[in-house]
C-alpha cells in the first residue's frame, strides 16, 4: 500500500490513458468507474456484489451525510469507511451541486452557500472551509474542492461569474485542506481534486483550468458537464479542456454519464466517472446488457425465459430469466431493483475493465466501434427477439 | 429423494414432536416455518440467504398469482419452481384467505367466491376446483382446500355457516386433486392438505376435524386463527383441536406467528408454520435478536457501533452495526429492509432448529423457558444499554 496518493500512467493509446492512481486505501485502476453510494450504501445492493463487480472506489456525498446522519457523527463512530463497511477508497464530492439540484432555498454569497435542507427545511451552511472540514471528518480518500455548479443553458457572464468564483473556492478549498493536513485532519495519502468550471465556453474552461493548473492540485476534475448540454457539446467543451490539464495528473469527470458518454471521455484521456446511473436505471427496470439495454417493464419480456444477459460477468444477468425480473418489476418488489442494480453496477466495471485492457492493447478505437454498435443502438431485430 | 409424499416422527418430548416430512424434492425438517413469497419472491431478500438461513419450503400465495403473472403463464415458464429458481418444496395456499384479506368486492356463495381484483378491479372466480387446478398448474409440492376464513369475532352461527361450507370444499378440493393425479396434472410425490376451521369453538374444531379426517387426508392445516382472537384464545382453541388430528399426519398452522406463538404451539404438536412476520417487520425497521426485539428506528440506536446481533447465525447480524442500520432506516435505503429481513428471516429459522434440537434431547420445556425469557421480554435494562 502506497503510503501518499500517487497517480502513474501505464499505458496510452491515442489520447487514451489506462492508469493506476494509488492510496493508502489501495489502489484504483483507470479508466474508473465509481458507484455512488449517495447516503453511505450503493442502493439496493450488498457492498461484496459492488466489490466482485471490479469497484475500486465508491462515491459518496457530502451534502446528504453532513445533513443524515451528519459529519461530526460519522467522525464519532470511526468514519465513513467504519460506518459503512467499504475498506477501499471513498471520493466525496463537495457538496455544491446538491445544493444547487436538492436544497430548498439558497444564497450564494463569497462566503459560501446558505440553504435549506431538503429533508426538514433545517438551516445550513456550506463553504470551501465547512466543506473541506465535512469531507475530512467522513475520512474521504480523495476530497473536491467546494464550487458553485449551475445549470446549462446559462447566460456567459453568469458562467463566468461562477467559474472566478469557483477558483477562488479552489484557492481556500487547497488552504483549507492543507490547514487540516497540518493539523492531522488529513493525512498525506489524502487528495483534494480541483474542478475545472465553465459551462460550454472553451475560452472559459482554458482559463479555468490554467489558473487551477497553477495551484497545483494532485488532480483534476471537469465538473458542470452532464448538466443539460447534451452529448455533443459536452465531448466538444471536454476536447477543449483536456489539454490544459497535466497529463502526470488524474482527470475526473464528474457525474458522466452513460456508457456512449464514457467511451467517448475515455477517448479523449478522462480518467474517473462517477454516476447514479446504474443503480437509478435499475430501479426503474432498465438493464445495460452486452447487446444493448432492455426495459424489463416491457411486455414483451413476460414469457421469455432466458436469461437478462447470458455474456455478463453478473451471476444473477446469467441466473434470473428476463419473465422473472419482468415480473419482480411489474409487481414493485425489491428484488427487481436488486438484481437490476447489481447487473447494472457489473455491466459499468466489466466496461471500463475492458476499455483497459483495449489500452493496454492499442486498440481502443477499434474496441470502441465494436463495443458502441453492440451495446449502444443494437440491430431492432436483437431488441425484439422474445 | 423420496417418490412420494410422506412423514415420519423422529422424536416427540411431551407433545411437542421432531419429524420429517419427504417429499420428491426434498426433506422438511419439522418443526418447520415456510419464509413466505408471497409473489414468487422472499421480499427484499435472495433465495441463497432465504436457503443458508435453514429454510427447506417456502410458501407462495394463490391469490397474488393468479392475478399476476397468471398461473397458466407460470405454467407455460415451466412451473413456480424454474419461475421463482426455487429447487425444494414450495407450498401454496388456496386463496382463500386473501380474497376475504385483499379483494374490493367479493360474493361467496356454495360454487365458490367470485371477487374484484385488488390490483385492477378485474373480475375472478375461485372455487375448490379452480384453486386445485392453479395450484397444480404453479406446480405446488404441498396444496391447500379451498375454504373460507372468516374474520373473528363472528357470530356463532356465522362461524358454523363458513366451517360447514368449508368442509364440502374440503371433498370437491380433494375430489379435485386426485381428478388432477389422475389426469397427469399432479403426482403422488404431490400433497393436498385440508383445513380446520371453526373459530374459536371448541366444539365446532373437533366436528370440522372429525370430518375432515375421516376423508383421510396427508396433512392437516389449522386454519381461521391468527386473525384478531389474541395469542392466550389461539392456543387454548389448538389444545382443543390437535388431539382430534392424527399423530402420523403433520399439523399445520396457518399464517402464525410471533416466537411465542410458534413456542407455544410446537409444544402443543404443531409440525408447520409461515407468516410474513420475519420479512415484513424487517422492512418496517424491526429486528428479532438472541437478547429481545430491536426497533432499529429507535434514536437509541444512532451512535451504537455494535451489530445487531452477535450470537445470531447470520452474517449480517454479526458485520452490521446498529448504527448503520438505523441509519438506513431513517434514510428509507432499501438495503436496511434486505439486511433486516435476512437477520429475521434468520432468526425464525435458528429458532426452529432450537427447537427441533431441544425436542430431540427430551427438554423442550426447560429450553422454551429460558428462551423466552430471553428473547421475548429482555430486561428494560438489556434493551435500553446503547
Amino acid at each position: 500500500m502506497a503510503d501518499t496518493f500517487g497517480f502513474q500512467l501505464l499505458a496510452q493509446d491515442g489520447l487514451a490513458r489506462r492508469g493506476e492512481v494509488t492510496t493508502p486505501r489501495g489502489v484504483i485502476r483507470t479508466p474508473a468507474f465509481m458507484p455512488v453510494g449517495t447516503v453511505a450504501t450503493v442502493k439496493a445492493m450488498y457492498l461484496d456484489q459492488v466489490r466482485q463487480a471490479g469497484a475500486d472506489i465508491l462515491l459518496a456525498n457530502t451534502y446528504h451525510l453532513m445533513l443524515r446522519p451528519g459529519a461530526e457523527r460519522v467522525a464519532k463512530l470511526g468514519g465513513l469507511h467504519n460506518f459503512m463497511r467499504w475498506d477501499g477508497p471513498i471520493l466525496t464530492d463537495s457538496g455544491g451541486f446538491q445544493v444547487m439540484s436538492l436544497s430548498k432555498i439558497r444564497k450564494i454569497t463569497e462566503e459560501g452557500a446558505q440553504f435549506q435542507s431538503h429533508l426538514d427545511g433545517s438551516p445550513h451552511m456550506l463553504s470551501p472551509e465547512r466543506s473541506i472540514e465535512i469531507q475530512c471528518l467522513l475520512g474521504a480518500d480523495i476530497q473536491m474542492q467546494f464550487d458553485e455548479c449551475i445549470e446549462l443553458p446559462a447566460a456567459p457572464k453568469e458562467v463566468e461569474r461562477a467559474m472566478q468564483l469557483s477558483l477562488r473556492w479552489a484557492e481556500r478549498s487547497k488552504r483549507a485542506f492543507d490547514d487540516q493536513v497540518r493539523a492531522g485532519g488529513a493525512t498525506h495519502g489524502q487528495a483534494l481534486f480541483a474542478i475545472v468550471q465553465g459551462g460550454v465556453d472553451p475560452d472559459m474552461r482554458r482559463r479555468s483550468a490554467e489558473t487551477l493548473v497553477d495551484m497545483e492540485f494532485p488532480g483534476y476534475a471537469i465538473g458542470g458537464l452532464a448538466v443539460g448540454e447534451g452529448h455533443e457539446a459536452m465531448i466538444a467543451t471536454l476536447a477543449e479542456t483536456l489539454p490544459f490539464l497535466p497529463s502526470t495528473k488524474p482527470r475526473y469527470l464528474m457525474g458522466v454519464g452513460t456508457p456512449l458518454d464514457l467511451i467517448e471521455a475515455v477517448r479523449l484521456g478522462v480518467d474517473m466517472f462517477d454516476c447514479v446511473m446504474p443503480t437509478r436505471n435499475g430501479r426503474h427496470g432498465y438493464a445495460f446488457t452486452s447487446a444493448g439495454p432492455l426495459n424489463m417493464r416491457n411486455a414483451r419480456h413476460a414469457e421469455d425465459m432466458s436469461p437478462i444477459d447470458a455474456e455478463s460477468s453478473c451471476p444473477a444477468a446469467r441466473e434470473y430469466s428476463r419473465a422473472y425480473v419482468h415480473h419482480l418489476m411489474k409487481s414493485g418488489e425489491s428484488l427487481g431493483a436488486m438484481i437490476l442494480s447489481w447487473i447494472n453496477t457489473t455491466f459499468y466495471q466489466d466496461l471500463m475493465a475492458a476499455m483497459r485492457s483495449a489500452i493496454e492493447q492499442h486498440r481502443f478505437d477499434a474496441w470502441a466501434e465494436e463495443t458502441k454498435a453492440r451495446i449502444i443502438a443494437p440491430p431492432k431485430s436483437a431488441q425484439s427477439v422474445m
